[in-house]
Order: C-alpha cells, then structure tokens, then sequence
C-alpha cells in the first residue's frame, strides 16, 4: 500500500483563468496543503494535459502529490503520483492493473460496501462524502457523520472526508477517525488560500 | 508501422440505445467493414468502458480492429488494437509512448503540416475532413478534394477520408489516393447498415 499524508486534501475546481488556477493551488500548498488532486470534467484532453503539466511544475517543487481525477491516460501521461476514481469511473481494480503498484489509487466510496469493495480492489484511500452539502459536486451522495465513522471502521485504509467542508464546520469532523479533510471551494474560492489552508491544516491538527 | 486494411472505416455515433448500437455494429462488419472506432464524448468512463467492452466482443469475433477514440485510458483497459486522437486530444507523440509500438495510432489532420508532423510522431494512419458537410462533428475543418490529394501526397501513411461521405458522394473520392472512406451516419443510421456497408466498400474497391 502507498502510503501518502492526506491532512490537507485540496481538489480543484474550474480553471478558466489558468494563471489565476496556478497561483492558487501554489498559496494553498505554501498554506499547508498536502496532497493535489486535478479534477477536469469538461476539459479537452489536450487541454487538462496541458493543465495537468503545469500543476505538476509546482507540486514537484514543493514535493507535494498529484492526484488526477478519472483520467488514467492524463496521470500515465504526465507521469503523476497517482489517480483518484469514482463510482462511475473506471473500475478500481482496472485501474490498479493500468497504473501498476506505485501509484497512489483514491476511490470515492459512499457506503461500507462501496468502501470494503475499493480496499479489496486495491485503493490507497478512500474518499467519502458529502459529509456537507456542496454545489461543487450536485450529484454527491450524501454522507453523515455517523455513516462516515462507520466507513472509517470498516476498513483499514485511510479515509478523507469531503463535501462542503470549510472554515466553519471543519471542526465537527476531527472525532471521526479520518486521516484527512478534503476542500474544493474553502481553498479554491478563498481570498486567501495559503491562510484558508492554515486554517483548516490547524484545525484539523488540533 | 502497423498495417491496417483501412477501405471502409466506421466510426460510431451516439450509443444510447445500446442494443441498436450494437446491432448496427454487427451488421456493418457483415456488410464488410474493415475497421470500427468507438467515439464517446459525453458518456462516464464507466459506461465507455463497459461499452467497449461490449464492442470488442462483436469486433474480435469478426476479426475486425478495433479503435478508441481520444480516451488511451479506455483502450489501454480494454486492450483495443488502437487509438485515434484529435488535433485537441492527447499529443501523438505522448500517446505513441503510453499504447506502445504495437497498437495503431491514428490521428486527425486537416492540413499538409499536420499530417507530416502525426506521421513524424508516430501515427500508422491519418483521418482528413471534413470532406464534405457534416452534422456529426459541426466544429470539423473542411478539406477540398484538392487538398484532400496534396495530403495524401505529402506522407507515406495512408489516408482515409471522413465527414458527410455517403452513398451519393463517396464515388467522387475514389481517385484522391486514400486508403479508405471513413463513415459515421452513411452507417450508424442507416436503415440496412449491412447493405449500406456492402455498397459503400463496392463504390470504394470499383
């Protein structure tokens, strides 16, 4: 298993303004960010190459993973640390086959069996959520926090939270055994991101 | 170079009705289609998985190759005899590394320095178009028969021709030099796909 800290988990979000894109996930990184996941759903493939290329510049130099999102061929192609997964995306254990064994393998996992199911067919980590509503994902499951203590203890892989979680209501996560807290908008529609990332990588620590 | 009998190319279009789809399939390799490619552009990963799955089974039993379009993930996964990419898909020479010496690379190119620059990365065939008007792919440069000629002219791999090509028009390519007529609708929504199949390889071998 690929072992990986998961602290600070920052999925991105559009990347219209690229410039503006790149110096986020770099302030968010400076704040403490941990790990970097790429997530295109509309892009050309050409495009989140390119894309995928240039986040890669800055995560190197800060020797931060990069996780792509659903696209295997991306991660092969820029060499990334690793690739996360949904439920309808490629299957796990495809996957695993297409990346080999020192890649990092995420999958999303709503419920103890889609949970168990991942760990078996060789994922790293689990992503579960939305712990909190969000409209960055619409068509997330809802996930509660009983469920995700639940999903926590069902398996021996580490699992990160995701789904709405922000400043705000981080706190009612740190007794839930996760290994880490996943943001999309606290970080990447922050004013500030680098303190944004403070902030949560301190309350989750604490 | 991977060599390919290129004479009738179908590319397919939407799958929505997954049994037609596969019908239709099936009855225009009868009729004599000598290569099928796959081109999903909305679907999940896991659906363009499973229905490539569900493809390969109809082209492997007829000994036909089978070609993804833009997703290397998908075909690396099913283990497809190729890919083809687009001018705003992955780079050739990118995809050339990540399927390998002995899958087929096809690539999309609408100009001279297109067309030699695919064939210096690595590409086994080149698709040029819009030949003619097409509703499949509105966004298609067009290709005059003039320069439909001087690319086949400016490389040594084969050419096959694609957009709007059908029963009324496909005769007026036959003397252009190029490997194979390509056909989305002349086929997909054809009422006898297997007939429209048989007619089209003859207007192309005569």
């Amino acid at each position: 298993m690929n072992s990986i800290d998961l602290s600070l988990y920052l999925v991105t979000d559009n990347s219209d303004n690229v410039e503006k894109f790149l110096n986020t996930i770099e302030e968010a990184i400076k704040g403490g960010v941990t790990v970097v996941q790429i997530r295109e759903k509309t892009a050309d493939t050409l495009d989140f190459y390119n894309l995928a290329l240039k986040v890669k510049e800055i995560t190197a130099k800060y020797n931060v993973p990069l996780i792509i999102n659903d696209r295997v061929d991306i991660a092969l192609a820029i060499d990334a640390d690793g690739v996360h997964v949904g439920q309808s995306d490629m299957p796990c254990d495809v996957t695993r086959k297409l990346i080999g064994q020192n890649k990092i393998l995420g999958v999303s996992a709503a419920t103890i069996n889609e949970a168990k199911k991942a760990e078996s067919d060789g994922a790293d980590y689990i992503g579960t959520g939305a712990v909190f509503p969000t409209a960055t994902k619409d068509d997330a499951p809802s996930v509660t926090k009983e469920e995700l203590i639940q999903i926590v203890d069902s398996i021996d892989i580490p699992v990160v939270a995701i789904g709405g979680i922000n400043l705000d209501n981080a706190n009612q996560l740190t007794d839930t055994g996760i290994a880490g807290l996943s943001v999309v908008s606290a970080i990447m529609s922050s004013d500030n991101p680098k303190k944004s990332s403070e902030e949560l990588l301190n309350i989750f620590n604490s």
